[in-house]
Parts: structure tokens; C-alpha cells; sequence
């Protein structure tokens, strides 16, 4: 897209007042009617939608206030799309743990990762990671815990991108390094609390911060129940990785006694409320499905993660239980791929498979594209407990969205333009993103940073960081 | 890549034996001692690999000859991948079938738009095609069948890819449209015969003609026994999709009486040989993966295609059974993205997910990269009857190779560069294909045609043939 302005009349001291209209475009509102425009346009002032209508009479209709118009000529627009499960700070570890059992990638690989970053680390690697966010049309993302946040939150201010932190937060389990394991719940709570206050609501409000529990397996009672008053108090989200292996689910009846397993012990102990975003949630019965429903629970599903490591999610038992699932990468180590694109196309995919095993064949009808559609903008922005701003192209929210170019070998001919979005389109057809009413990404290059300086940063970081974590990667095949 | 020559001196009326060094790359060379050279290089003359090695031993072996050559800087080289399923001819159809039942989508879509297609139509499907393969690293592929082989073989001469081109043969079967159920068994297979007459070994020797078959629902037992008489008679291969959906083997088991399914049934017909490359297989049971390993039956495993509308295929247990397993992408209706580079990372995913149902958890562990890898090279090459050329970057073997680079934000940073190639790696990475020493692709342009023009013919030929076809595809959301 050449990003031409056709006219630019606003005079320099107005600057938050002027207004802008993309126009042209075919635009997925995600509206409640879930309107299309063919030939629609958006109206922007500073951070906020004015209007989203037809071309022609949103034209008109601003001309009076002699707007910046850029012609999308055809283009698509839509809501950023919401990665509601990302390891940022594991974005210097993709590769070190790649087709390795998953004790080996726990103990071996990641928490010597984990345990060894410097915040100078963690800056760099969200720099990386959002870089591709980007790339793939996130706006806002929900990071599921590194060690530090401060330095997270640098990244996000410098990338001009949304986001929910959170510190990733364990205080039991085996195998644990000690750096985590000495320090008290009540330590971890008063951390977070600290960092809520420094940091929440930074950056013209694109930072929220969050409680992180790393897993049950990790969490004493103490830190669950203290976890969720604080996160009522502050009147914020909790992010937890829920019900992702069948040991995880037998180790918790065993030691709680409950029936089932994560989802059955967090609604004792009533963490399950609508604040409560749990990750990957794959080994869930139909009564926890109903418990999670009930109580609001947000659900973050991450096809490749979930194929990588952890197995089928059910999503349309989920979906169909009114459960809100929304979609996520999770981290470089268990993906590889950062791409909310791919995960939309995976998404599809894998639950049309699955329904092999429930009804002894594919169903190409499960998950139609408007569905993922869904998942990766409206539901991403109620998983974030952000939905009154952000999520979809509406009068009043903040102009979180992105412009993709169809006309390209990788998505042409579109017959369907919203499966097109879905199955056909790759990360590289987004050339523009625009989060909080700032273009972030234009004709596919990054405005806040230069690539190329975080990738040489990157390159070296997680040289360092690998080698004082002592971690070495067997080497495949025959070096010469 | 700047695909500087550093050094070129050739005398213009000595092209044919001038020689190119493509040198200072990191090359998987997929030989049989599965030999990765950290900075080799590769010594080219006319259509054939003269030397791999060392960078510094290779330059100096052939200064003697004032080569051409390209530094790459640290790129990775590789052979060109070998995508064994492909339908060229559906490219246009693109977005026509998503989301529906199997059976909309065979007798509504599918049938309507291939019956309607022209020869022109099908020369500017398969160049759309082509580009798509070329830019995602492809220089050899399968064709599944189409209607109109010498359209697809002119598309071919000019893409400068190679490829093995197969009619769609069908004679029987429920809802068929009469032009293709009023041919015999006998005319089909002359007519193939011809078009083997006039187009086997042309373009340089880069396309070969096999016989197809479209499946054994719409096979006679006339078709099946006389398709491999012939194949056998002009020693090529046959292309045939193979139990694709339970309802497939329910139906031999009723009319034939064998026991299991399809794969028994070409087993009692002597249909399976080593030049049957049978696409899908998902439904097999052990039995018949013996079947498949004795015969030395070719299987292409097309993830998406599967996961879409047919099922998980036993990859594992064929690749544990002695099978040779290759990759394949299908046709755009099956699966929309058309990039082998997509399906490497899916058939691992997938592959690991399976094992979920095979033993209760996932097995990250389960089809590491460097067997996908073998997949997409290696077994390709064995697939379409053509290892003795292609396949890997070995002295003697043509010049068929993809130069990837690794140093964007979708693969960095990289710590274990065989696995960055299959879970990293996106199409994008793929930046020059060489075919038959020719540079197909330099610095993602296409060499062999306008990229742009393709676009255009394919969205003025595929809006003709939809009405033609008269295929509606109803509007999803709200369309304004």
C-alpha cells in the first residue's frame, strides 16, 4: 500500500484535534451486527474512532474539519488482533528446546533460561517478540509472566503496542531454582502490588498490569487465594496456565482430593471468576467446562503450542458452552512461530481434525472462519478485560487497527473475503498496523524502533544468556 | 541476499560450461551422511552440481576455471523442496469451498468449477500456482490431476520449475458430470498415453508425465488394471488419491469384499507398486502399512488437507514401517495455503498432537525436524521416481536449491538451525530458487515471468469460470 495523502490540511498547533480517515477500504467492523463494509472508511481523532461508515459519507461527512484522507485502494481493515498468551521474554529462547521431551524442556532449557535473564535481557526480548507481534497485526497482547516486568514495560512504551504484564510468579514444585523457591507468597504479592503501581495505566494507558500464577503445580495455597484478593483489589486480571498436561490435573486430585483436576480445585477455592484468564485449559471434562462458563472464566487457546506439547483443547465445547476463548502464541520455545495469522489458520485446522476423534470424522464446518475471526479480535479484547475500548472498529473505541493487502500471490483469488482473512492469509499480507491512533507499522516497516539494531541486540543477548545458563543444544545431523 | 558477483569472467560464447560458485553458506546437503557444511559451498555447470564442500576448498578447486561467484553471506542453502500433492488446476478456486461438508464441496464446488475449466484457464491457474510454489521453495512437484495436462506442462516450460503432470482420470462414481462419465476406461488411458507421447522429458527434461487416478470411487476395476499396465508398460508412475475418508473403505469392503479398505484392494489388483504415489492414506490400518512398506508404495502426506477434511494419517507408523513419506500441500479449495514450508511445520505439530490419542499425552519428541526435512527432500525426490537427480545437493545431481535467510524477526535468534528450517522458517525466509541451474527466484522476484500480470489473468479467468460453473458462494457477516 502506498500510503499516499491525498491531502494534509491541518495546522501544526491542532495537532490532537485533527482528524484522519482511511477510506476505501473493506472493513470487518466486528461490530455487534457485524457489519462489512465493501467500500467503507474510519474516521480517527488522536486515540479514538469518530466514525466507521461508507466511504463516501464518512468523506463528506468530516470534510468540514479538512481531514489527513489516506485511500486504502481496496485494501482490508480490521481490528488489531489481541494475543492473549505470550511468553515476551522467551523470545531470545526460540530453538533451544525444540523436539525434546518435556521434562527436558522444563528443567533443562527453560528455567535456566528463565532464571538467568537480566531485565537488560527481557527488554531486548520483548523488543524481538513484539517486532513480530506486530508484524502479524497484534495490538495488544497478554504476556503470560517473565521475571521483569519493568523491563517488559520499557519494550511496550518503545513499541507503541498494548499491553497486559505480568510477572511470572512460582513459589513450589519440584525442580524449582532457588531464586524462585525462597521467597514467600506474601513476597510475591507485595512485588506485584509495587509493580501495579509503577507501572499500570503507563504509557497513555497502553500498560495494564496483571497477577501472574505460573501454574498450579507451582503455586502454594497461600499464593493462589492471596493471588486472587490482591488481583480483586486492584480490580485486575490474573493470568494462569490452566489444566495443560493430565499429570498436572492427577497430581492435584491426588494431593486436594477434588474429583477432576486444575478447573475443579480453582472453583473451590473460588479463583474461577471472570478476571481469571487460563491458558492453553486442554484437559477439562464437561462439568469444568460448565464451571468455567458459569464463573466467566476467559480462555486462552494456542493451537501450536497445544499440538507441540499439551494435546486438544476442547473449543467447541468451550465455544458452545458460552465459554469466551480467544487466541494466543504462547512462547518462542513452544511454537516457534509468533504469528496470531498462523494461529488463526491452525486454529481452524486442527479443531475441523479433532472432531475425528469425537464423531470418527472431520467436520469442516467446525470453527467457520467468522468464529476465529471472533477469537482473535472480540473475544482477545473480553479475555483482556479490555473490550470497551479495544476489539473492534466501533465509534468511541481507541484506533487499535491494521490494513492487509490481499492482492498478492498468497491470497489471491478471494472468492470469500472473511475465510481469505482466515485461511489464505499470511502475516506478510499485513502491511500496516496502527495501535491507540499511531501507525506502528507502515508499508511493513516497524515506526517505533529499528529492526535491525533489536535483531544484532537480540543476536548477542541470548548468546550471553545461554552461555552463563550453561544451556547447550545437542547438535543435529552432521556438522562440518 | 544482494546477489553481488563478486567475480565474472566468462567468455559469452562458453555459457554452457561457465561454472557458478555459490559459496560462504551454511548448506544442508540432505546426502546420505547428512552432511551440513557451516560455511560451504556449491560448484555449479549448466543443469548439474559439480562440487560440494568447504567454501575455501571448493573456491580454490575451481579458480583455475574463473567461476562466478555469489557469496551468501551466511544464508542457508538447501536443496529445492518436493511438494508430491498438488492440484495446479485449483488455484483459481481458492476460497470456493471453505467451511463446507464434504459433500457441497465435491458436488457443488469442486465438480461444477473442474468440469467448466478451460485449457487456458487451467495454464493460468497452474502459472498462479507455480508462483506460490516457487516463492515457498518448491522446485519439483507432483500434479494430482487436472483436466488439461498440456495447459499445466505450458505453464510449467515457463515457470522453469519441474514437475510431474498427471490427467484426473475418473469413469465411475455417484453425481459425475457427463463429460467425464461418458469416456471409457480404454480412451482415458490412450489419451494419456498421448499426452506421455508429447509431453514426457520436454523442457529441458524438467516435466514428466505420469497417469492418474482420481480415486477408486470414481475408478471401474477396467480403469484401475489398465492404468497400471500402462504406467508399467512406459515405466512411469501413477498419481492416486488413496483412503481418504472412512466411507471410502466402507464402500471396497461392500463391493469388493476385501477386508479393510482401498490399500487391500490395490494390493489384491497388483495396483500397489513402487510407482504408485498414493496421496492422503490417512485411513490404513497396520496391516495395510505393511502392504504399502512391501510394495514400496510413495505416500504424500498433506497436513492441512487432512487435518481440513480427511483425518490423521499414520505418519508416524508408515515412516516406522520402511514407507517413504513425502509432503504435499493439495489443492487451494483443500487447504488455501499453498506452501510446503507451511506444511513441514504442520506435519510436525500435528504429528506430535496425534500422539495424544495414541498415548495419552503428546510427544514433542515424535517427528523431529531433520525427519521433516527428509520429507520434504529426500522422500520427495524418491516419490516422484526422480532420487537420482533431485532431492539433495550432491556431486552429479541437478541444480535444484533454495537460498533461505535467516536473519529476520520471524527466525532470529537462531540456536538450532536445522529445526529453525521446519518450526521457524516462514516462506518469506525463502529468498532465490534455482531449477535446473537456473535462477527461478532471485531476492523473492520471480525470474520467469511478471508476478502481477499472473494476478490479473487469474482474477478475470476465475470470476469467468465461477459463472460459467455457476458456483454462488453464499456471503458470511453482514455484508453492506
Amino acid at each position: 500500500m502506498a500510503m499516499e495523502e491525498e491531502r494534509v490540511k491541518r495546522s501544526p498547533n491542532k495537532y490532537s484535534t485533527s482528524v484522519l480517515v482511511l477510506h476505501d477500504a473493506l472493513i470487518l467492523t466486528m461490530d455487534p451486527e457485524k457489519r462489512v463494509f465493501r467500500n467503507g472508511a474510519v474516521a480517527i481523532r488522536g486515540d479514538t474512532i469518530l466514525a466507521v461508515g461508507q466511504s463516501q459519507e464518512i468523506v463528506s461527512q468530516f470534510s468540514y474539519l479538512s481531514p489527513q484522507l489516506i485511500n486504502l485502494h481496496g485494501h482490508f481493515l480490521l481490528p488489531g488482533f489481541i494475543n492473549t498468551h505470550v511468553h515476551t521474554s522467551q523470545q531470545l529462547a526460540r530453538g533451544i528446546a525444540d523436539d525434546v521431551d518435556l521434562l527436558t524442556w522444563l528443567h533443562d532449557r527453560i528455567w535456566p533460561y528463565e532464571s538467568n535473564m537480566t531485565e537488560e535481557d527481557s527488554y531486548i526480548s520483548t523488543l524481538l517478540c513484539g517486532i513480530e507481534l506486530i508484524h502479524s497485526g497484534v495490538t495488544c497482547f497478554a504476556e503470560a509472566g517473565g521475571q521483569h516486568v519493568p523491563g517488559m514495560a520499557r519494550a511496550v512504551e518503545l513499541l507503541g503496542i498494548r499491553a497486559c504484564l505480568a510477572q511470572s510468579v512460582m513459589d513450589a514444585g519440584e525442580g524449582l531454582p532457588p531464586l524462585w523457591a525462597n521467597r514467600t507468597a506474601e513476597e510475591y504479592i507485595q512485588s506485584q502490588k509495587e509493580l501495579h503501581k509503577q507501572h499500570n495505566d503507563t504509557a497513555d494507558g497502553r500498560i495494564k498490569i496483571w497477577f501472574g500464577l505460573r501454574q498450579i503445580m507451582n503455586s502454594t495455597d497461600g499464593l493462589l487465594t492471596q493471588t486472587r484478593d490482591a488481583a480483586k483489589e486492584l480490580k485486575t486480571g490474573i493470568h494462569m496456565h490452566v489444566a495443560e498436561i493430565p499429570y498436572e490435573n492427577q497430581l492435584v486430585v491426588e494431593r486436594q482430593g477434588v474429583e477432576h483436576g486444575t478447573v475443579t480445585y480453582l472453583e473451590k477455592i473460588e479463583l474461577l471468576q471472570n478476571n481469571l484468564l487460563a491458558a492453553h485449559t486442554v484437559w477439562v471434562n464437561d462439568h469444568e467446562i460448565g464451571l468455567l462458563s458459569k464463573s466467566g472464566v476467559k480462555v486462552s487457546h494456542c493451537p501450536a503450542a497445544a499440538m507441540h506439547m499439551l494435546g486438544f483443547a476442547p473449543v467447541r465445547e468451550m465455544l458452545d458452552a458460552g465459554v469466551c476463548v480467544s487466541l494466543g502464541t504462547d512462547g518462542a520455545p513452544s511454537n516457534n512461530r509468533m504469528s496470531i495469522v498462523d494461529e488463526m489458520y491452525l486454529a481452524s485446522l486442527i479443531n475441523k481434525g479433532r472432531e475425528v476423534f469425537r464423531k470418527g470424522t472431520t467436520d469442516p464446518t467446525v470453527l467457520p472462519a467468522e468464529t476465529i475471526l471472533e477469537m482473535a479480535t472480540l473475544n482477545g479484547a473480553k479475555s483482556v478485560l479490555w473490550d470497551k475500548e479495544i476489539g473492534s472498529l466501533e465509534v468511541g473505541k481507541k484506533a487499535d487497527l491494521i490494513v492487509v493487502n490481499p492482492s498478492s500471490w498468497s491470497m489471491m483469488p478471494v472468492h470469500d473475503s472473511i475465510s481469505g482473512l482466515v485461511y489464505s492469509m499470511r502475516t506478510e499480507n499485513i502491511t500496516s498496523v496502527m495501535c491507540n491512533g499511531h501507525w506502528i507499522m507502515l508499508d511493513k516497516k516497524i515506526m517505533t524502533l529499528n529492526e535491525e539494531e533489536v535483531i544484532f541486540m537480540a543476536k548477542n543477548a541470548s548468546r550471553g544468556l545461554l552461555e552463563r545458563a550453561g544451556i547447550r543444544i545437542p547438535s543435529r545431523m552432521n556438522f562440518l
